[in-house]
């Protein structure tokens, strides 16, 4: 059965995240369904990371097998038509080889946090990022995140349900900038724990509001235990920008 | 009665324009009640730019008068505090002088329409610009908006339901660039005609799509009559982001 590849974006508003799920709509399922109108039986779709409810998506990748060969901008168009009642898109989509996988194949994963840092909410960009009003300093951020980059153990900022074997990852990117009146995180690594970009990003959080010291991230990561951390970001500001294959 | 200057920025898609209207609600019916709660009298906000249904606003500019003396960061917080309900935030409030109207004194403005040129629609962005898949030649668009730069009759692009009395107006840019899979439109002149950016963009869309010269804007300004302009472009990409003063 021939494989295709597919390039996504979602709006993760109104998702219980990427997975199917018995609680409400998982992406996963809208784009099941529409590959099984389009196959005619059904179809399961892998992506290379399960974001959560709320989490949206730049650039998720997943893959599935069809029974019929098909053009890959017909694929893409194919879906495309049975998605359009949802904030799920297919941006490209091209057959690949049987031995590629979604998940498995993936060396790398590229994550952005956006913080709204201005006295007034958002409106148009409200469910898009995090509203954090008052003062923030983006540098301090910034520079206590050195303290994450690298191979480390980190359990502090693994959420309990965690699936991982191991809390051993290696973080090779993760900076803070503010873009107007937004400041930017973004993280990159191989593979990411359960919830660890939005906890990095609730611990930097309380650098950048100089309740911890910049070395305090430091000092977090040393712990080895969540409650050395800070609270978990919200989702809504977290977007899967980009997923590397070899 | 101290006056206020109000900054404000929306999200068009819920409401049927600025206007306080019969059919749904207006932007300036849900700052009015904001003001009215605060003041405990009934408000009139007036603004700079009537916006059609669906419309955004990046930078509309508004103004009212309240009974207290209030500092404008307070204003703000208390306004925004009454419109969290709705996607209307004030992002910047100030006391001016009685002789300030948002309207009559207004020197420019600014609009901004987003068109998203690629194969896939839009997942996150829904709502917020022109989905036009398919070629659309944004230089050539650019070169044949030089037409309309300048004092003309504007009838060609004036709505039928317009209020203005003349339909000459002065066209300081008009300027159509490509934003990675973008297309912007920005549009500046001190007051536009009912529909005239919609109508403007198009026109263009003709342009882009080759079924119209790059001369072919010329020649619709120049018959002065709408019926000689391409259709109307949907309110979604458009959004209000500048208002000047002296």
């Amino acid at each position: 059965m021939p494989r295709y590849r597919l390039l996504i974006e979602y709006d993760g508003a109104g998702f219980v995240g990427w997975q199917r799920q018995d609680n409400g709509l998982g992406v996963q399922q809208v784009l099941e369904e529409a590959a099984r109108r389009l196959d005619g039986r059904p179809v399961t779709a892998i992506a290379a990371g399960r974001t959560d409810a709320g989490v949206h998506a730049l650039g998720q990748v997943a893959h599935l097998d069809l029974d019929r060969v098909i053009a890959g901008d017909k694929l893409r168009d194919a879906l495309n038509f049975h998605t359009r009642e949802h904030p799920v898109t297919v941006l490209a989509a091209a057959p690949v080889d049987d031995e590629f996988h979604a998940r498995f194949s993936a060396v790398g994963r590229a994550y952005l946090y956006r913080i709204l840092n201005r006295p007034a909410a958002p409106a148009l960009d409200a469910g898009r990022v995090w509203w954090l009003p008052g003062d923030l300093d983006a540098e301090a951020m910034h520079r206590a995140a050195r303290a994450l980059i690298g191979h480390h153990d980190f359990s502090t900022f693994r959420a309990a349900q965690c699936q991982a074997r191991s809390p051993l990852k290696t973080l090779d990117r993760l900076d803070v900038r503010r873009v107007g009146q937004e400041i930017h995180v973004i993280a990159e690594a191989r593979s990411f724990l359960h919830h660890q970009v939005r906890n990095m990003v609730g611990s930097l959080r309380l650098v950048g509001r100089g309740k911890w010291a910049e070395d305090g991230l430091a000092a977090a990561l040393e712990a080895r235990d969540r409650t050395a951390g800070g609270p978990t970001a919200p989702p809504q500001g977290l977007y899967l920008t980009r997923v590397d294959y070899p």
